[in-house]
């Protein structure tokens, strides 16, 4: 309550009526390390998702649906209002302001945490409203320990990892600039510099990055890092690369300073501070950043690695799987997790987990995003399912895989559900597509089957993977939103339809793709999937009279390649239970 | 040569320096009647689309791929010269603009003849010329022997076939007037404006309606209809229905003085001229016109209705069929669809024909656009495909359908052609989906069996079907155009994959379905597609093993109700040939 009328205090020194606190860091990463989490400060709510609302009597926090009762709790004496966000009759945070602001009212914001695409919605969205906006960050004043960034260095990903050197990307970029006729690009987004620099590092959890802008000009790259970082074998690296190396925060007065250049900016990448200082005297071209779309295609070195990925990583899983097999029953979800994390450290490739597992037995399969209590999570029981999402990061490549697992007897309907999953699966997994076709339009062949039976996921079919990056990433995606990117040769995507019944349990079947090429004729060239991750199915749950011959050589096929795969690297009683539950299934 | 040099001197008297001929009505209208043939007339060339582009010393026509051959004929001596339209080596009409306009120059067109989404969109591509626009009709001074509209009067549609009365029809227009806090919408297209009012034309061959304009306001409604169309009966009918009558060339005027409204225009359907007089003064809302969403979802008589008019259709086709089996080898494409013509004119209920029949033999399949020639085409011989592409208005409704008959033996690459279109048919004709799914969601289920074979047709899948209307008719399609329109119950659609193999033949197998309910779960209400269409497929194309069990139970499921549905209404002889054509396969 104190930090609210603290705040609301500096809101009338500052003439502002309204203040926005949104989530995010100002480079548009997916998690917000603890030093960017200025509205967990103010309000208390630790969500990784919610926007507050201050005005001067006021203050709310928009919610989403994970959240409601979590949010509810955490709210409680912060003189904060949870608003439920997602749902049709609350309003949403526009709406507040446009039932709220009289014209000349002023909206505030810290703009370095705002994305340039985040303004522009929030000002067509009150374009009615004659109102005025003040980039001014107010929580800074009065947080006073606000964290600092980790303190962990920077680490290189050789050329054996990456095939091509910081100076060859640069070379790329710079190739499409002059192409486009732009002077240069300002990057924000993390693992793009990453990906363009072949530099790691640990500044957000399991998110391989380190915080940093980068600038490259038809001529020069130069990338602005923090003091801190600035090592001295990393320097040495950089200048061996042509890189220039500014002080972090110098980004924002060097944008102030640049007239006159044609620049190219991805507005959900940059941050309304930034943009604005770039805007000013330059003429800004506005797209996915050049970098996401160049590393969004993997090149043959990193497929290839890849592939080596999946094994080491599908060894783990077989290890796991079998442990759980004979030891899971009684054990913690929570306590199973660190079992898997613990076989994938046993690779002397691995790096870090990609994400937090899911680890859920039952009911909580249901929820898309659970996460299981360090303290209280839910015992395995000898029955129905448990869903393990997870994945690792190795210097070889980034994975994220899910199976579903029987812990015991399954009942009709959560065999047919599997089976009904599996279908799905397969009918993306086998599609062949036109060039120049979207995941938007590739997603409804993944529901098909579970729409014949009026059942729905509320979450995409699949998304991009990094590359020893972000386990979720640009620029394509399979989903129903209309995200016009086609998918190309090189990518790397997950196919992972599923089935969630509240309270009951939830199904997901999730393998990693990569886009080939299968052939071209009069009408165009053809595209594909080639399967990336192997690791065996459940036998236990697969209803083989729902299957189509096809559908059922296909799992075959899968099945006898898993066996072969990983059969040499486990031990001789993992190994007969692999051979058993990849033992062919309908003939 | 004439007739472009004497243009070119009334450019310069006006100083326009490029002068844009479009192909289009005042009214957005897909078929242009003679009196709008602008183009055609400064041209020579007769195609149904082309822009012409005239500077001071040159002349151009932008003609696409179905007409490079007759548009380089007809083009001689006119001075014009041919573009190739859609290919990516051609420049483009924008591109010729901007290599050869200086700044200041000033581009000419009829702006009636252009849509408003046309000219921004124009306005888009010169947006780096600082050019200036000038609204001119040049062409009426010179075109002195301009033919008249259609001397036919109009005709009403009564409530047996419309179920609602135009007065009812205004009334949920203005609803949503009221709802979205409109004074008014001003309709251009013909087929809304005919909807609205239950009235009928012939002022389009094939597409039953008549040039006017219609506003409604939150309180009145006014019909502007050319003077020699205000029959006494109809002025009685209008009056009836309130509906104030005004002079069809007053619209502009009109428009012109209107101040002060927020009005509501499809620009996809109003002339650049008319939405500039709107434009002044008044507050536009851009969106689908109002009445096309009515239109576009069909109400339970009008369904009722449809299914009667694809048995009456399906009699005619059955009959035909018979006849082409016995007596089409040796018969000119041209002939038999006139054959086909009268079938459908033994129903008292027929109007006229819905398009010019696509009656294809062999390789002519493979042109989706072929039109046969009235003295000269194709003879069928007793081998290979036959494609029919047809449909008739009747008062209870407006088919099309289109199948592809054998006659006489097949190649297998035909037989598995046939089967394989079948298939994707089958795909998306089965397909359960969610709500709020657009058909561009749903286009690749049914492009997936072909794709797998590494054939794509370069269409869409499926369009709207008009109710007594235009045959194509929106707001939704089934295609790769990403058209945000979900598919709504009630909502009546095509299915028509096909392939088509250049010099070779062409397949297509159409079927119009209405979108209906299917159920509703805890994750939404589900839809699925109900096939209005009984007309049987060629049993000598289809390879049963290339069907799954799923795949062979709907075709021999729909056989049955073609056959019971058709029986009754055909002689013996038809009738065994019907049975025998419909018998399970298969099994």
């Amino acid at each position: 309550m104190r930090v609210l009328h603290e705040l609301q205090g500096k809101m009338k020194e500052e003439n502002i009526d309204f203040y926005i606190v949104p989530t995010g860091d100002p480079h548009g990463s997916e998690y917000t390390p603890s030093t960017y989490k200025d509205r967990e400060w103010l309000t208390g709510f630790t969500g990784s998702a919610g926007t507050a609302l201050i005005t001067l009597e006021e203050g709310f926090v928009w919610i989403d649906g994970r959240y409601y009762i979590q949010g509810e709790k955490q709210l409680k004496g912060s003189g904060f209002q949870m608003k439920k966000a997602g749902l049709p009759e609350t309003e949403t945070l526009e709406e507040a302001i446009l039932r709220l602001a009289k014209p000349q009212d002023t909206i505030g914001f810290n703009g370095k945490l705002l994305m340039e695409s985040q303004l522009k919605s929030l000002k067509k969205s009150l374009n009615k409203r004659k109102v005025f906006y003040k980039d001014k960050d107010l929580i800074s004043p009065l947080w006073k320990d606000r964290p600092g960034l980790s303190k962990e260095g920077l680490f290189l990903l050789e050329l054996q990892y990456t095939k091509y050197s910081a100076s060859e990307k640069i070379k790329q970029v710079q190739d499409i600039l002059w192409e486009k006729n732009l002077d240069g690009t300002v990057i924000s987004s993390l693992d793009d510099i990453a990906w363009t620099c072949n530099l790691r590092g640990k500044d957000i959890p399991e998110n391989p990055v380190f915080y940093s802008f980068m600038v490259i000009t038809k001529r020069e790259a130069t990338l602005y890092l923090p003091v801190e970082k600035q090592e001295r074998e990393i320097l040495d690296y950089l200048r061996d690369q042509n890189i220039y190396v500014r002080d972090y925060d110098q980004m924002y007065l060097d944008g102030k300073n640049t007239r006159g250049s044609r620049l190219y900016l991805d507005p959900q990448k940059t941050s309304a501070t930034l943009y604005k200082n770039l805007e000013e005297g330059n003429e800004i071209h506005e797209g996915i950043n050049i970098t996401t779309n160049l590393k969004g295609i993997k090149n043959e070195l990193e497929i290839e690695n890849q592939k080596k990925a999946y094994i080491t990583d599908g060894i783990a899983l077989v290890k796991y799987f079998h442990w759980l097999k004979n030891h899971g029953i009684g054990t913690k979800e929570f306590d199973a997790q660190i079992q898997l994390t613990n076989f994938r450290k046993e690779s002397n490739l691995y790096i870090e987990d990609s994400f937090t597992p899911i680890s859920a037995y039952g009911s909580n399969g249901a929820m898309m995003h659970y996460s299981a209590d360090a303290n209280d999570s839910t015992r395995i029981e000898p029955k129905g399912f448990y869903l393990i999402d997870s994945g690792g990061h190795y210097f070889t490549g980034t994975t994220d895989i899910t199976r579903t697992l029987a812990m015991g007897p399954l009942t009709e309907e959560e065999i047919r559900d599997y089976t009904l999953t599996l279908k799905s699966h397969i009918a993306l997994a086998t599609t062949v597509f036109l060039e120049n076709t979207t995941g938007n339009e590739l997603d409804a062949i993944a529901r098909r089957p579970l729409w014949k039976y009026m059942m729905d996921y509320k979450c995409g079919t699949g998304h991009g993977v990094g590359y020893v990056l972000n386990v979720h990433e640009g620029p394509h995606n399979i989903s129903r939103n209309k995200i016009n990117v086609p998918l190309k040769p090189g990518m790397v995507v997950t196919i992972e339809p599923g089935v969630y019944k509240e309270d009951k349990y939830g199904i997901r079947l999730e393998n990693v793709y990569v886009v080939k090429e299968v052939g071209e004729s009069s009408d165009g060239k053809f595209y594909g999937f080639e399967v990336l991750s192997y690791v065996p199915l459940e036998p236990m749950a697969i209803d083989p009279s729902l299957l189509t011959s096809d559908e059922l050589d296909w799992l075959n096929e899968y099945h006898k390649i898993t066996y072969l795969s990983l059969k040499d690297y486990i031990n001789e009683e993992t190994k007969d239970w692999l051979k058993e539950v990849t033992k062919p299934i309908g003939d």
